[in-house]
Formats: C-alpha cells, structure tokens, sequence
C-alpha cells in the first residue's frame, strides 16, 4: 500500500510500504475512506531532525474494515467506523471511566495517513456509524476522531455550562472547534482570540461573540477591557506553546477554569501564589478520551444539527500529503483532508 | 495593647503598642479571645531578613466585639465572632460567588497575636457565634477562622465525595484537618502521608486508613503498592514545598485531581505531557475562602459532632507567643493557640 512518510522537517514522503496485517484475535484492518492532518503533526513538521528511517504519520481517519481478528466480535467486513485517535480496549478501570487515553492496553494511531491502517483492540477503538462511504458527512464523521472532539473536551473539562463566559485561546480547528462546543453546551459569552480573519469569521458563525486579535499584554488587556476587568469563568487553551499558557492566565478570572487541549511545548510553567494559586484557579485538560463522547455526539452529526466538518477547507489525494502539510504550515489552509 | 511582631527569622516580641481604633464606619473593633500560629507564619519565621522594624503577626481569631463603626449593622458590642483570615465586604461579584478570598474590596488579617484588632468590613467579614467566652469550643470554633476550613476547601476542591480515593500529603494541622474534612465528606479510603507518628495517630481516629511514612520516590512507591499501581483520584497538598507538589504527581490517578492548600513555596513548576497534561490530571486549589463555609460547618462544631481544635495541642499566654512559634517551628507542638 501507499503511506506517508516523514523524514524530517518538511520532508514529507509518500512510498509504498508493505500492507498491515492481523497480528492479534483482536486486531481489525481498515481500508481508509478520509483521514487528514492535525496540528499537533505541525510540530515534528517543523522540529524533526532529519533521518534516514521515515515515520508512519496520522492519527485520524474514518474507513470501511476489510479484515477482523477472531477475537473481534463487535464489527464485520464492510462496516463503515470511526476510528478514534487512541486505541482502547474498552474494558479496562480507565476505559469504564471514560478516560480511554489512559487505557492499559492503549496507544496512540501514527499511521493513518496511509491506505489501511492495523487496528488494535478494534472492538473497543473502533465506533461504527451507518453512512455510505461516500456520504455527504465524512468531513464531519471525520472531526469526530479526532478535532472536534477535542475541543468538546476542552469544553467539558472546562465545565462550560449554560450562561459560562468563555475564552478560547486560538483560531486553528481545535480552537474553532472549542468555540462550537462551548456554544452547544451553553456558553452565553465566547471570546475568541485569533488574528486570521478567515477564521474567526467561523468562529462568529459558530458562537464567538467577541473576536480579540491581541496577543500577550496587548490581548490580556483587551479580554480585561470586554469584562469589566475580571476575565472570563472558563479559558480553553488549544495552541500548546507556553505564550498561549501565559495569555490563560492573564485572561482567567479569580475562581475559574483553564482547560488545556494544546500539546503543551513546554514542561514547567508558573503555577504559584502570583498565578493559580493566589486566584483559585484551575488548571486541567489533557488529551481528549474522544472514543467516551463519540456515541453521545454522532446523532447530531447524523441528522446535519453539528457540522464540525467546516474545519476542512482542503482536500488533498494521498500522494498529495506533502502539499497538505505545506499548505497547513504556511497557514494557507485550515485544516487539511486526505482522500486516499 | 500587647500584640505580637517579627523583627526577623526565629525574632519574635511582645510589645506595647497603640490600640487600633475605628477609621471607616464598616470596621469594628474585636478584642481577641483566642488566636494562634499557622503553619504559615513559620515561612517568615525561618527566612524573613532582620529589621528594625517589627511586623506585626497573626491571621486567625476568634474575639468579641467592642466597638463598631456607624456603618456596622449585623453586629453589636459583645458579640463573639469568628473572623476569618480573609476580610470581604461580603457585596462583590467575588463575594456573593463564594470566593471572598478574592473580595474587590478585601485583604487579609495580619494582627491577630494581640490584644485587639480592627476589623474592616465587619458585617461581611464576621460570623456571629451563640457561645460564652469561656466556652469548651473555643478551640473548635477558632478552627473555623482557617486552619479546619483550609483543609476542608482542599476536599472541596478536590471534589472528595463518597466513595473517593484520596491521599493527603503532609501530617501538619492542614493535613489532618484535610483528613478529616474528606472523610465528612464521605472519602472511603484515605492515605495520609506523614511521619510523626503523634500526628498520624490522630490523623487515624479521624478518617485516615493508611499512613505512608516514607517521602520522595520510595512513598509514591507506597502509594502505588497501596493502589493497584494506579494512585488515587485526589491528591490533597497540604504543604506547599515543591517537593510535596512533585509527590502529588507521582500518586495522582491518571484522570484525577490535586488539589492544594499549602501556600506555594515555589513559582514553576512542571504541568507538561509527562506530568499533568498527559494523564488528564487537573490542578486546583488556593486560599480558602472560608467565610464561604462557616455557615455550613459552624452547626456540627457547635453540637460536638467536629471537634477540629484537637489539632490544638499546646496553649501559651500572648507573652508567651515567641515560644509558641519556636516550639512550632521545632516540631515539639503541632499546633498552638494564644490566650491573650
């Protein structure tokens, strides 16, 4: 099969490599009908030192299974599913817990930009949803792996209830997404910050009611400005760079919440009297256990009320993945899809 | 009067100073029935620079009202009154949202070791109490004034309800009254670490079902032994030193939450993917906003069903204070209460 490689910094490859296999009872193969890029593969895109060895790449996709283990007994050929970002294998304490990125047989997807992916534990990854594969909805089926969910999370952790004032800090898909989940949990007040106007366009659209293009000092002061001087309740955070954690609290009001869903950049960070502490506020988030909302959420995506799908606003073959990393790089695209 | 001041690390006097009198209609002024040393007040006591001029010391009292200003309506000259360590007008955003920590218009006692002190915003800040003087509760009541409710916003924070898991880390006053708070609040197991036994004993009869002694990697060991191997879902920092915080993150539970009460001795600290953001650990805590509590609490102190004041094991004259820190700070007491 073709996959995408990467090799380094802004080197990315699409080569034939040899196609996965069953290797456990419980193992499933999907055959990938879209998969996309995420921010969070930005980072290597910019960082990874250059090797000889590339790196299978992606970890969102939704497809048909072709292939199941004799172990798996939830899913059959030609079912269409979800697969989210971390394997899981739905029994353990973590998974009843819905925290499923904790599973004790978890891990996370990195090959699935590519043609077929090998499932672990495809009973308890994979969610199937009734769709043909190619229906009208895949972008959005497609958010529910990964990207819109993700800002659901944000949105829960940050306990955004009806009436929450809310700030989101960051305009890419994650932040957008932030904006559509707070809005759908209630939020009566959504402060987006974010300088690319064709973005925050659909972040208004999805519930922003006030756009901040100011960064550090500047942004702070604005967010103050708009609030009366106090912040807002909730802060969701989905850039991951210590500025944008330096921004939550410069906007976080006394008592409230910051929610973090950006990969944070960084490791130390101030947490004492001056900051957290002194104020009561909270920090949480982490990577989003998408797999415990996807069954909660896709009804809505089903009968056209969400469409977290909008966050694509590039299709791109499989051979074409380099130009989709490029072109999310450069910021000329939002969100990029890839079609195999 | 006689009040209380540090003149640097291990320097404390009694001296004569001016009788606080009223300077705005909403202050009242409290004589002080009993007071006492925080755990708190032992960080200056080992690092403050010697100066020639003494700073005035104390946060925590319970008194009677002597004089009140024109403005002053809930309260009249003889009431008994628990202040807590936090002044607030008891009006502001902050306030009415039950973080009087943070009142618009609030700060926090520093004058409580002495013989009188001048309350601003006395009907906000005061809480009225049915008891004589010379009452048994005193030492119970006193603990409404911080030491009791700091734990027990640690419990609240942490969200300890029934069935939780939780460790408290530290065996000082806020560490057993952290104890104590989560099993009121129904905590089904409850691992205290702490390694004064006189201490840990009382934290025993007072909810604790197991005490780890050892500190740094070998106690996460314990509590992980202790655990499954997984932690517990709440962690209760009631010390404040970094290493106390790096001891929650090796015992919190992947999807759990610590919370702390032990005012940080420390700015950074790590929240990153390895730490906090990649287990879904969330962060919370701060100073306790007790006046938010008391209402609640006073009633169970009031008819013996608390007795929180155990934690008072020594009482010195306010002559006597000076030896009061030093025994405090040496370990002999655990904590002390001053009669004026």
């Amino acid at each position: 099969m073709r996959a995408a490689l990467m090799y380094g910094a802004g080197d990315v490859r699409v080569e034939q490599v040899p196609d996965p296999t069953i290797q456990a009872p419980t193992d499933a193969i999907v055959r990938v009908v879209r998969a996309c890029v995420c921010g969070s593969d930005l980072h290597p895109y910019h960082q990874m030192p250059a090797s000889e060895q590339g790196t299978p790449m992606g970890h969102e996709m939704v497809g048909v299974v072709e292939e199941t283990g004799s172990g798996v007994s939830r899913l059959r050929k030609g079912n269409f599913v979800i697969a989210p970002f971390a394997i899981s294998d739905g029994t353990c304490q973590y998974c009843r817990e819905g925290l499923q990125t904790s599973c004790e047989h978890g891990g996370f997807f990195s090959t699935c930009q590519a043609e077929l992916v090998r499932v672990p534990h495809a009973d308890g990854t994979l969610v199937s949803a009734p769709v043909a594969e190619d229906s009208e909805l895949l972008p959005s089926l497609l958010t529910l792996s990964d990207v819109f969910l993700t800002g659901h999370h944000a949105a829960v952790r940050g306990q955004v209830a009806p009436g929450s004032t809310v700030t989101v800090i960051g305009d890419g898909a994650v932040g957008l997404s932030s904006v559509l989940a707070s809005r759908r949990l209630g939020a009566e007040r959504i402060i987006l910050m974010g300088r690319h106007t064709a973005r925050t366009d659909l972040g208004r659209e999805w519930g922003a009611t006030d756009v901040v293009a100011e960064r550090g000092d500047e942004g702070i002061a604005k967010v103050a400005d708009l609030t009366g001087g106090a912040g807002t309740h909730v802060v969701l955070e989905a850039v991951g760079h210590r500025p944008a954690y330096d921004m939550a609290l410069g906007v976080a009001r006394a008592g409230g919440t910051i929610s973090r869903v950006g990969v944070p950049q960084y490791e130390d960070a101030p947490v004492g009297m001056s900051t957290l502490f002194g104020k009561n506020i909270t920090l949480t988030g982490g990577p989003a256990p998408v797999r415990a909302y996807i069954e909660e959420l896709l009804p809505e995506v089903l009968d056209g009320r969400l469409e977290p799908g909008r966050v694509f606003d590039r299709t791109v073959t499989l051979d074409q993945t380099p130009e989709g990393y490029r072109a999310m790089a450069d910021r000329e695209a939002l969100k990029v899809m890839v079609r195999p």
